[in-house]
């Protein structure tokens, strides 16, 4: 316990951010398939992503923006869980829960911060900026890729439709290169070529 | 394999990132310590921890920058592997390994985005600029942090010495606030009360 409790706020929240590599995800690696991607790792690979696809944002998006949202949008599910996107069941809830994880976790930051870290999270959720907007390509494309190239994985292991991906995958029209090759790589996987 | 090659060239490496899932590090979880930490769990811990300690960085230090080295700095241990901070032989041969595996990693990229992601590899290396120095401090932070908060994790692993962590942190001392912390934290845990 530092004498400084801003930094000492702030570090509540870092020890925490630990238990993001034990969040386990629905989707596989696809260097060992036999092994579910987690929360840390899943949020390591889009900001990555994010930083090596920046081109094919809107023009004048904040990157610093976009991978702070990354960074944090799935911090809720320490307390919540991670809720399967194609589960209608656990998503009916899944507001709640997460807003009662959000008080909890960014209210352990100083209360500037808990304000600027809480609104990217809402950001993220309300959809509405060029920001929010890519940063969601980045958190859709991520597990697609991951599945078509892990053999299926997710839409394997709980049957998901041809139509249920073209519904996750449709936010990425608005950038249509990255629209384009996703598409190919659904279609790819499906006609049961590049597994 | 999409149509558009610029795109292909960056998912080459986007696949590749995938590794960084698998390559072992020394700390263990302060979450479950008897797992240890991968690079991709490490790579998202700091950079997040970036963004809540960003006001302790210099003036003017560029975030997204800064995020974006932490998100690659580590990127060349997919190929050379993690070199153990307190193995001075590994450390010897560490340099030629990463550069050569710099080369074939980045080497996936279109020319020009080669250059930016080599850029902030090098940059973190040469340690001569206010946003790779505030990278690096949150790179020797974080494992200091988890090893005191998992009974001593690397340190107790290997018997490293507290002058040896001395020397690790003091990289920190330009940033005064987080410098005290990280002393009070390794102070707390050699005196055995922290753990």
């Amino acid at each position: 316990m530092t004498k400084d409790q801003r930094l000492q706020q702030q570090i509540d929240l870092i020890h925490r951010l630990d238990e993001m590599k034990m969040v386990q995800r629905r989707s596989r690696l696809i260097v060992d398939p036999e092994r579910f991607e987690n929360d840390a790792e899943h949020s390591f690979h889009i900001a990555a992503m994010a930083v090596l696809l920046k081109e094919y944002a809107h023009p004048g998006t904040d990157m610093e923006r976009v991978l702070s949202m990354l960074l944090f949008h799935d911090v809720v599910e320490i307390e919540a869980g991670d809720t399967f996107a194609y589960d209608d069941v656990g998503n009916a809830s899944k507001e709640e829960r997460e807003q009662a994880a959000a008080d909890k976790l960014f209210g352990l930051l100083p209360e500037d911060q808990r304000a600027y870290v809480r609104g990217l999270w809402d950001e993220f959720e309300a959809q509405e900026t060029a920001e929010s907007r890519f940063a969601l390509a980045m958190d859709r494309l991520e597990p697609v890729y991951l599945n078509a190239k892990s053999g299926g994985g997710t839409w394997k292991d709980a049957h998901v439709s041809r139509e249920a991906v073209d519904r996750r995958i449709a936010v990425l029209k608005e950038f249509p290169k990255l629209y384009e090759f996703t598409v190919e790589l659904v279609d790819s996987f499906f006609a049961g070529g590049d597994q």
